[in-house]
């Protein structure tokens, strides 16, 4: 685990930070510089947002490959956290500069496979270059679903029911790099993350609901998050926010379950106050599928 | 399997068709004449065509159960084939008769768990009953998708490592009574069918391939359908139309391939012109998973 690494591989120089969409490149800024560690962002143009630019940082389009390495040397950044959410580039529609065109057979590598294959490779071709790639929990490790209720709510026996299932179904597909999110709701599996991302899925689960098409009334069902088993957790840790919960809501769930120990809570206070107010569960549960199982 | 026991089997009295939506019951309908067989169609207020009027009918709304047997014993169908697509009725606003009172206790037994658990519930309901529960394909095995290529189609090498990819989606979902659907495109699975069903998911991967999400230009990637293993058959037979390979166009695929002698072709001349004329294969493949393997 990230956890452990931290210890043998603590990071000293100054920390490069590439920067997808959300809070949590500038959240990992935060924490870097609150460790005093310099720092550089080099932000993702049309993924990372402008709030970055209150952080030294360098703004590179995708296929500017050659501009992202340069940014990382000129500011002597050998530990990198790739951090973010970003949205498949079409690559036949990116401009490649130099630096990219000497790494073409490494990019078009990476035009086949699920995420995880994608992301596996991007590590490890950063590592042959000389790079060491962290896990943003390193870098700040409060950033982490612990275990138990984070709010004031917790799961009934019936939602913990529908944990269950719905673990076991992100278990099954995360063996097939297949999303890292299911949502259940009285033992009936409403949806299942693939392409589409978690914010997509919750938003199917809201419409199936208004049609009528998941049962209930009140608050029920569950959505489950946890990483695929053996995933590159340094670079795709599942993340959830205030955003995941008033989706969540939107889509009429009793709450949020995630795998405790390996899922980012972005914005935490706000994800907390957000579940509190609208008497969501919020909890992190030990996801046993770690290791393949 | 369905077929063999059509051996031991065979229908001989009125045919009773309970009806959802499409274009199956009629098909069955037909098939069930073309056999000199009478019938009696039960259509589903809501949900069956009011093409099956030119058939002997009665409508039911959901709730009426007692009509439904009514309908069934004035007609003497002993032996039913239940067929076409339904919404999951949401169980709090039906209004009940009184042969749905007296059910009332197996009724509410329906509000939980997958859509097998349901369909088998009902199909032990109807035989503890009296009634023979058929397959469509016991009236009409022409229905069936047989294996290789239905039209003028076939996939390519790179296809074929989709369709693998996607039956094992399939197969590790199906375990799990979730769906019996996935889109695979170049390695990569887009989407992956829950409660929203095989349609919404294909829109939705015609919506990434526009956001640019979903990779690769000209046809690319694959649907894969397959019952899943160990499921009720008789009554939730896995099922491609026109309307199947038109979404499937739509969301750029190259095309689609089914569970040989495990899924229903409606419209069988349409749907392969369709698929013809848009350049996509269809094709029916042997699915090993078959008994949970």
């Amino acid at each position: 685990m990230a956890f452990l690494m931290a210890e043998q591989d603590k990071i000293s120089g100054p920390l490069g930070i590439i920067a997808g969409g959300g809070g949590l490149p500038c959240v990992i800024a935060e924490a870097a510089r609150a460790r005093g560690l310099p720092l550089h962002i080099v932000g993702i143009r049309g993924e990372a947002s402008a709030a970055i630019e209150r952080f030294p940082h360098t703004w590179v389009k995708w296929g500017e490959v050659g501009k992202l390495f340069d940014a990382l040397e000129r500011h002597e950044c050998h530990d990198l956290v790739i951090i973010g959410a970003v949205t498949r580039p079409d690559l036949a529609n990116i401009k490649l500069d130099l630096g990219a065109v000497r790494n073409l057979p490494f990019l078009i590598s990476l035009g086949m496979g699920g995420d995880d294959h994608v992301l596996s490779s991007v590590v490890r071709f950063l590592e042959k270059k000389g790079y060491r790639v962290h896990g943003a929990d390193e870098v700040a490790p409060e950033l982490l679903a612990g275990e138990g209720p984070l709010g004031h709510h917790a799961p009934s026996a019936e939602d913990q029911a529908d944990i269950a299932l719905a673990f076991k179904v992100v278990k099954a597909l995360g063996r097939l790099d297949v999303g890292q999110a299911a949502v259940v709701s009285k033992g009936y599996v409403v949806a299942v993350e693939a392409a589409e991302g978690t914010d997509a899925m919750l938003e199917r689960c809201a419409a199936l609901r208004k049609s009528g098409r998941a049962r209930g009334r009140g608050l029920a069902g569950v959505l489950v998050k946890a990483p695929k088993p053996g995933q590159e957790e340094r670079v795709d840790l599942p993340t959830i926010g205030p955003e995941t919960v008033n989706k969540a809501v939107a889509a009429g769930l009793a709450g949020i379950a995630v795998a405790a120990g390996q899922v980012l809570v972005a914005e935490r206070d706000a994800t907390v106050d957000a579940a509190n107010r609208h008497g969501l569960f919020l909890v992190g549960q030990r996801f046993p599928a770690k290791s393949g199982g």
